[in-house]
């Protein structure tokens, strides 16, 4: 069986490495010629939307998936046309457009922060009376990692903010005051049957992911069950095939919706050593409509990204129970190019290994972003 | 870094899926051109004594290593002039040749069955006098899985199991009455330093590999030291560089050497998923200098292998705690095509676990070798 991915990226990469043992083979189509999945799998290097490179990824394979959502519709629609892709398009439209999302949560009856629909500087004004301060302005399209996005703290700050993220259709969302920010992974195969993982807690860094706790330092059972219930109705609301991940703020007792990924996700990293079954094996048994594997945990994960720079791989081995992932990819500032999980026996002592990972990667040389 | 490897079978494969995480890329040589590493990572084809094809291997690989150890001394000569290569020749030749493997075990004081060399007819049939019956004729080059061995009961087989061997130099073994096969894996890394893993229960049919567990289902704590212990004595002697495995049966309180494997061994497939650091990354680990891994167990592992032919991946990934590995090889009557590690939370839940993966195994269609 060949899959054929959209995007060569570590997601793509990780993909190939979770799908080998399972006798599968993988070709990528990515812009990148450098891209990093294909130091593992076939590369074709082409635009997204390139007709012949969308040709060149789909004649020998069986089955498409994507790493990232932000493919152009039209290529969505061309491949859909020829060749089984999961997830659904439905799926990819709703997240790559921060309206249809909250309009999805919404719909599924998942709270969310309050927020509003902004397409000039305007209605930016009367959606800041409306929501109220601090907010968040954020493009409708394409923010990833903290891009697309300023904060406006108060009411001077709104016409820059504007201007900023270039005048497109946009959205302010109230800046949610959060106890802490988690994610839910959740799988749902091609017959209908879902999986959830438990709750991850993620701690960003200047808009990027830095680092994430499995199980998550959370006492409430009842979170847990209302992520698992939130994640199967955004399932099911999208007849899902795949792995999608929701991130939440938990503001009390509360969950409220932030954002989701229609896709394996970086918070999910940890579950390759952490879970019984990786989110990026997971993905393949859901898109290739076999059994969904367990998603019990194997102790206490840690996952933290290397951001920017790689510190010595001897150090970083160095640390108990860590597990090193380095992508290929070229440094350059804030990106990311390879991520440790650390595995523990408790939560303490994954408290004492992730710090002995931070004191590797601070001292490695480029300041880890500010906290 | 790039790591070139001689062989490109399933240890060469499943050593490349170890190492992309690190960040290493993988060369591989080997005759067939539908070698199965070679769906992971570059491959050269070509005969391992001809010296434009390993001249094809090193010409960009800062490090070679080997995944058999029958590659002819002229191979290694040639490649050790070139380029650092791991494990030492002296590993390799030693464990070419049953004879030397003998005496290195008894130079470091390791126990072996009553044995004799035997390079004539007479020589057997005053080899036979001396060791006794039931005795195993075998091959003092080129025997694996099986093959290269012929078992003598009686006096009258003696002949015909010459015969059947080729009349090359043999050694003859007695045939010890063992309560168990178990195997110790051991790594050294470039320091010095070493690490064993906890001792597997090796079940063979037909001479192959057919289930290991981890761990052993052995009770006495001193057969787990006396494995260390063996296995350190070797992997000093032989000043050795990489993961090593020992066979011993154990005859009441003794380990008996019957034995070794110079390279990553395929009952220690299970700890990919068993063991905190897989046997293939700890390979790469002490190759590279780099800093051992720990060895410490996930839980109760069973492996067992796919020979023959393949179930449905379906019904394998059923089976709870089941971790699927399928090499990307043509059936074959007897071939390993693939392996399953169950891992479990007790000794009695991997027991039922390994009953439920034989069944799967055993409906597939062809029958599993006798018992």
């Amino acid at each position: 069986m060949r899959i054929g991915i959209l995007g060569g990226g570590q997601l793509g990469r990780m993909l190939a490495l979770a799908g080998y043992p399972l006798g599968l083979r993988f070709r990528f189509l990515d812009p990148a010629p450098d891209a990093p999945a294909g130091q593992v799998g076939e590369l074709v290097v082409g635009a997204y939307d390139d007709p012949e490179a969308l040709g060149s990824l789909v004649e020998s394979v069986d089955l498409v998936t994507y790493e990232f959502e932000n493919v152009p519709a039209g290529a969505v629609e061309w491949l859909t046309g020829r060749v089984p892709a999961y997830p659904p398009p439905r799926a990819l439209e709703t997240a790559q457009d921060r309206l249809s999302e909250k309009r999805l949560f919404e719909a599924c009856g998942i709270p969310v922060p309050a927020y509003a629909p902004v397409s000039s500087e305007d209605e930016l004004e009367h959606a800041l009376a409306s929501i109220g301060l601090p907010a968040l302005l954020k493009t409708r399209r394409l923010g990833y990692d903290g891009k697309g996005q300023a904060r406006i703290m108060d009411g001077s700050m709104a016409s820059a903010a504007w201007r900023q993220l270039g005048g497109v259709p946009c959205l302010l969302e109230r800046l949610v005051p959060f106890d802490r920010e988690v994610s839910v992974l959740a799988a749902r195969s091609r017959d209908g049957s879902t999986i959830v993982y438990p709750i991850v807690e993620n701690e960003h860094r200047e808009g990027i992911l830095f680092c994430s706790r499995a199980p998550a330092r959370i006492e409430r059972r009842y979170l847990q069950e209302m992520a698992e219930a939130y994640a199967c109705r955004v399932l099911d609301a999208l007849d899902y095939v795949g792995m999608l991940a929701i991130e939440f703020f938990v503001v009390g007792d509360q969950l409220l919706a932030n954002e989701m990924a229609p896709r394996v996700h970086n918070s999910g990293h940890w579950t390759i050593e952490g879970a019984e079954t990786s989110q990026f094996e997971q993905h393949l048994r859901a898109i290739l409509g076999l059994p969904l594997g367990e998603v019990n945990l194997r102790g206490y994960a840690g996952m933290v990204n290397l951001l920017g720079s790689l510190p010595p791989l001897e150090a970083l081995l160095r640390v108990p129970g860590a597990h090193v992932h380095i992508y290929g990819k070229a440094p350059r500032p804030r990106r990311k190019l390879g991520h440790v999980t650390v595995l523990a026996a408790s939560a303490e002592e994954r408290e004492r290994r992730l710090a002995q990972l931070f004191e590797v990667i601070e001292r490695a040389g480029e300041p880890a972003p500010r906290a």
